[in-house]
């Protein structure tokens, strides 16, 4: 369950109606979830910005890296172009490569897409390797077209899931997480998505009570034993009508989500935020006979409230990613405990939230 | 009185023994508070990395952007040359280019100094328009040098002080703030410490404590009533022999800890930090016969302790600009309230800390 | 004279009406000549995106630093809001902040501004203090305001004129050079103008001739007696609808015509490219009551014949300052020469151009 | 043939013993050629900073973009951690995935790196689709790690070798070049080596010469039969001990080599440039003891003469891909006709070169 359905709510402003990415517009996530064995615990999430060919209807995008200790492929060209034109797919580390082919794959099995020949495959990653036996690269290019296949909007699974399936964050079992908000009307009305792959650490912050000490598991406790690192991909979409640079600024603001969630940015962790609006009206056409293209654009003076969306949704994505997540065991025999939700909860009566 | 001296701690690190930016090596600080009449509530706060010549003595350092809706000057050659060779003066917007001014003045006073014919000078500002006639650009180039006169090592005031005079934070009088942190001896016994000049909004948290929806002030509030615009000057001190590379990643990791007190980086706020090494061993003189020079340079993977000790000492200093400004009233009749700090501590023990 | 007036073409493109950065929409330029006794050789420049306003009419901008040793001012705010709000001011290193506060007064001048709290100067420098008693700060608020003053569109003087009267190019007399690309119609027919603040070095070469070789005074020449170091500032302006992003990719392509004349971005060198457009219906007003604002936005893969533009205008502005400028005689009794015309043109003729 | 083995040179500066980026350090160069049937015309190229386990023995690196219309992999850790971790593979642009999955197999071949879990594969390219069937994607994992195991020091092989097999620049056949210069002792006695894989367009200039416009084969001619796109991806190898921030400088200064060809970073361009430096006392070892480590580094203001030396040697590195590239036919018959040696010959001499 997400936390809110326990009553407990983070920030000021509304979700939308599923209180996920899938919010906003026709956005679409699917996972292809590997648990094999005793040592395969990773998966694939696919976001779609859209259900159509992304690759002839490309949409306004930016990348904004909190700490560059990743692997991200696809990053310099959307920051050139302004664009993205394939799904993004997240998945573990050394899994990339394998990744990114298959979004070639993928784009290319589009009969439009006939004559193509440059793709600039997205994909993000965490490190997944303390449950998944991450050097074996058991991600094949067909587990990545299913994710994309199983794409759909509606719910979105969270927890140990997809790319989520291995992940730790703050010591406890991480995963996938989704939040959202949406805007006033006053304010336009906009609603911002996120979704997260939380795999990283510091001092966990549920609401702004301080879970992570209560349960004396954190970054440079005593005992040391909480490595911070990992990384935590983060994907924002909105409807807003921005253009890549006010995209940059609010993928910006959703690091902010992950500070308050105790997150540090770690040296080792790869903090990427991808974001990307779905204005119908602002889609870029790969060929297009106008040389100039009339967009809506958003003026930055209304960008704080959309910033502060940002900000709740990845904090709320974050946590739920926590809530969801069951205890997992994996390589080696390595354990990771699930969040312990119903002490979570008593903190939280405690502390008066 | 600092927060923590009310019992209340932030943090799980220790502060250093000043809790306070002159903990590390030999930064000093210096004030020019300037309350004229109704209508000047303004002033300059002046930062320096060690007291000596910092032209001929250069450190190393970097800027870090987190919203760039501001008038900083001398960023660019701090980028491209990765060091500081001026104090660092504080002030308010339309006083950068008197300060600029007044830092080549002081460049130039030196003998030593006599054949400098570039300088580089650092200022950062915050705009307190709402309290302060700004327009009237009271400030003059001898209020700036008095600011650097006033420079020691020791005790810094805080709130209603130098450059933090007319602020204004989360809708409550803001104010200069400071804190440290030490980390302990195994992590290399580094002290790092922060400066704040508090100028902006978004919904306060107290050490995770809801204090601005408590209060019912904060930003997207139904009243709307408190714009988070305005900025926060964030300076970052490290005796840690970081370069600027790390040092910017230091500074990034500041905007965190701004995070942590509700702040938003919306889109009015210029919201900069500068971060310098006093790590004597790295300093950087103008003019050497060596072309090579021998650095002590900290691993990459020992800065994890460093991003959570500025993470927590940039929250506190926001939170001790708050807890020593007082109710100020000027331009136009305009007041803006202190934080209550009765009735905030009093939350906090009703939410548990 | 410029040099194409001598018959000698640089690049393949056709230069506007003016081969002038004033052939660009409305902008205007003005300067302010300061060649006082034995010792001030300085002045100032003023490049207007139109003669409005501009405060209330911003227009779209970027910043691209080749080189950051420089005192630039206004360039984190044009990064972040991706706009200008002031004239652009061109003058000596150590005057930027008097340049600043002077912008800050011209935009309080304006009826319309009178409630402005904040305003963006955007200062640009080069060091001419090999000419000029630079450490005497003799540029006054008044000289900035009679450059602002002085501009208009037409003819623009060029070599030892405003900001270029102290400074030096590959070892000759530098000073302000210009200009300007217009694309044949079926590329959109647009204009890119280029106005340089020439004061730099490297291996000088004229439309590929190896003047500099030739006339044996160049950087790193056996008797290493010419110092590359100084700066170029570039402005750039263009009617075609580009916005911000497109505006950096635009400023970054002219240091590419910087290299064409022999300049190597030395590290002693502040090389700096303004870049805005003029296409007015991407104006972006102060206050506006929609939230979105339509815009025309030249589409990316539109874009390469403008690079082209720029990178020509660049290189002939360049040269065009050294054609122009004339032997100085300064501070000290420093002398620095003109370039031999008769004998580059010789050359030039050896050579084939 | 280079073109200096023609006597004409291109700068001022000494070449190194090779004129080769194996002049620097123990740099080591491994092609891999793939010319199968009529339509497979790509391959490989390998640049292994030095001939140990790179993983282990890190060295400084940077990135420096261009212009991003490309899919570089590896470029954003580089950026954060200031080093690079395994040989730099050029190959075609679709073959990305395949190559970094390859360096993943080769980094985990060495027994010392059996326990790693996380690679930064850096993989640079340019897209060879006009003569190669790239939507084949042919490059096999086995076809990387031969380029790797053939790379060696001494003479590199340039032209229509590995990863410029199908490459095409200013409409003639492209390729594989390389160059150096070596600094005088009294300026440290640094050699700096370029590597370039030529792909893009613009108007050919060779040594000053308007050797496109005489061949009337340029961009933007009245024909516009030209495109300029394609790519080019610089490798830059110093043993100047130089940190991360002055190699971006220096890898900055490579793109102004390359407009002196007469490139022109078109929009479609990937021009990416890498650089790394293979001073020993300053490799960074994976695991180590000491948080601090010891470090040599150039001052700031000895960078000019390598910023000097990598603009010729990009320069001269173009040029020889340019003249050693032969006549290719290959996917669908396409035909790129090589540099006509003889005709360019004859115009150096009409133009006095």
């Amino acid at each position: 369950q997400n936390i809110r359905q326990y009553g407990i709510e983070i920030g000021v402003l509304e979700p939308g109606p599923l209180n996920s990415i899938t919010d906003v517009g026709e956005v679409q996530v699917g996972h292809q979830t590997m648990i094999v064995g005793n040592h395969i615990r990773t998966g694939v999430t696919a976001v779609l910005p859209h259900p159509e060919n992304i690759f002839q209807q490309k949409v306004p995008a930016a990348v904004y890296i909190e700490n560059g200790f990743g692997k991200l492929a696809g990053s310099t060209q959307i920051k050139e172009l302004g664009n993205l034109e394939t799904p993004i797919i997240l998945t573990n580390t050394l899994s990339v490569p394998t990744a990114a082919d298959a979004l070639i794959d993928y784009t290319f099995s589009f009969e439009e897409n006939r004559n193509v020949r440059s793709v600039n495959p997205v994909v993000g990653e965490t490190n997944d390797g303390y449950l998944n036996d991450i050097r074996g690269r058991y991600v094949t290019k067909k587990d990545v077209l299913t994710a994309i296949n199983n794409a759909e909007d509606g719910v979105v699974e969270q927890g140990n899931v997809g790319a989520g399936t291995g992940t730790v964050a703050f010591g406890f079992k991480g995963g996938i997480g989704t939040s959202s908000r949406r805007l006033p009307e006053k304010m336009g009305g906009y609603t911002v998505g996120v979704l997260v792959q939380a795999n990283f650490g510091g001092v966990l912050q549920v609401a702004g009570v301080p879970v992570g000490k209560e349960l004396d598991k954190y970054y440079l406790s005593d005992r040391l034993n909480e490595s911070p690192d990992g990384s935590c991909m983060i994907i924002v979409a909105t409807d807003a009508p921005l253009d890549a640079r006010n995209l940059e600024r609010l993928a910006k603001r959703a690091a902010l989500g992950l500070a308050k969630t105790g997150g540090i940015a770690s040296n080792g962790s790869g903090d990427y935020i991808i974001a990307f609006s779905t204005a119908e009206e602002n889609r870029i056409p790969y060929r297009a006979t106008e040389a100039v293209q009339q967009k809506s654009v958003l003026r930055n003076n209304r960008m704080s409230p959309l910033f502060m969306a940002v900000n709740e949704a990845t904090e709320e994505a974050i946590i739920n990613s926590l809530f969801h997540a069951q205890t997992m065991t994996g390589r080696d025999g390595h354990t990771i405990n699930e969040l312990p939700v119903d002490s979570v909860l008593k903190l939280m009566e405690r502390y008066e939230r």
